[in-house]
């Protein structure tokens, strides 16, 4: 049945995603990276977290650690661009949110930048700092969530399909597109439970 | 530009996998779940971060937490039926893995089952375990890589588009496939170091 063999071990994820984290610097200057490491960890309360190189260069890693407070954005896929250079070059180096005419605004419920061209943010508050090998894993309370609303369905719920959010694929450093809904959650396996 | 709008926090993220994770129980029973929380978590060592629900009745937590020891497999577009259910109902309650007629074998550098009807798993050693919110957070540090054969591209690794994995909306609970390349990564943003 199975021709099977054994890979050099290395971080695997399909799919993963590219988000943007973004924080204010000690100067409350804006400076945002992407990671494509990064979940949901907690539904009550509603969490995500993100995990970024200490190894590395990393300004946004150090406004976050610092401030305490971030925000994590959603890029389309019209904005690959700009989202892989965020990825490339660190704020250490270049004014990078300038350098790609992306602008900010202060979040409601959070010192922490929201861009502007991202049509989906959340606001965090950090409530979990730790190092698990290369990367410092921060743990954030969702403490509002800002969507444009042409992102949203006739429910007032975010559309993943009207917001185009791009998939990272970190062994061959492809982007890709979300494809079709090929089936409903919590009722396509419904089939087996009532099977005898 | 804008036209934006608070909504109710809750866990959000842009796009979530559908992921396998499984383990044995006390008496050597392969149990397995499918966790939508889940990331790559750092590149040395290679580690993957998964966060189960520890309010809710998860058999496979339990496993994992007793063997410190587990595999995430990644399910492709034509096991969205059995994804579906496994995430649905508790091992304490079915024998899940019988119900689907999936089968497992031991890992070669964990005591862990793999699936074997799953065409890339990652074995997996508990490296460290935190609890945020309603869920506990597992990173383990991957020791192996199984893959099929069919999956490979002619340089031997893995490529998504033969993968085919299965991208998860927590909003509107639906399952998507990804869809078509769009750009390659740390080139397509290379534009913006450029410009002046």
């Amino acid at each position: 049945m199975n021709d099977k063999i054994s890979l050099k071990p290395r971080a695997l994820m399909y799919p993963a995603p590219a988000v943007i984290a973004s924080a204010y610097d000690e100067n409350d200057k804006a400076n945002a990276c992407t990671l494509a490491f990064a979940t949901m960890c907690s539904h009550f309360p509603p969490c995500i977290m993100i995990a970024i190189n200490s190894t590395a260069k990393r300004k946004t890693l150090n406004d976050i650690l610092e401030r305490k407070e971030f925000v994590v954005g959603f890029p389309c896929i019209n904005q690959v661009d700009e989202t892989d250079y965020l990825g490339i070059i660190s704020g250490y180096d270049e004014d990078k949110l300038d350098k790609i005419s992306w602008t900010t605004t202060c979040g409601d419920k959070v010192h922490a930048p929201i861009i502007n061209e991202l049509k989906v943010s959340v606001e965090c508050k950090v409530i979990n700092i730790i190092e698990v090998g290369s990367h410092i894993q921060i743990s954030g309370e969702i403490v509002n969530i800002i969507a444009d609303k042409s992102v949203l369905n006739e429910e007032g719920k975010i559309s993943l399909e009207l917001l185009e959010p791009i998939v990272y694929d970190d062994v061959l450093y492809d982007y890709f597109k979300v494809g079709s809904k090929i089936a409903d959650a919590f009722n396509t396996g419904l089939k087996y439970v009532e099977k005898k």
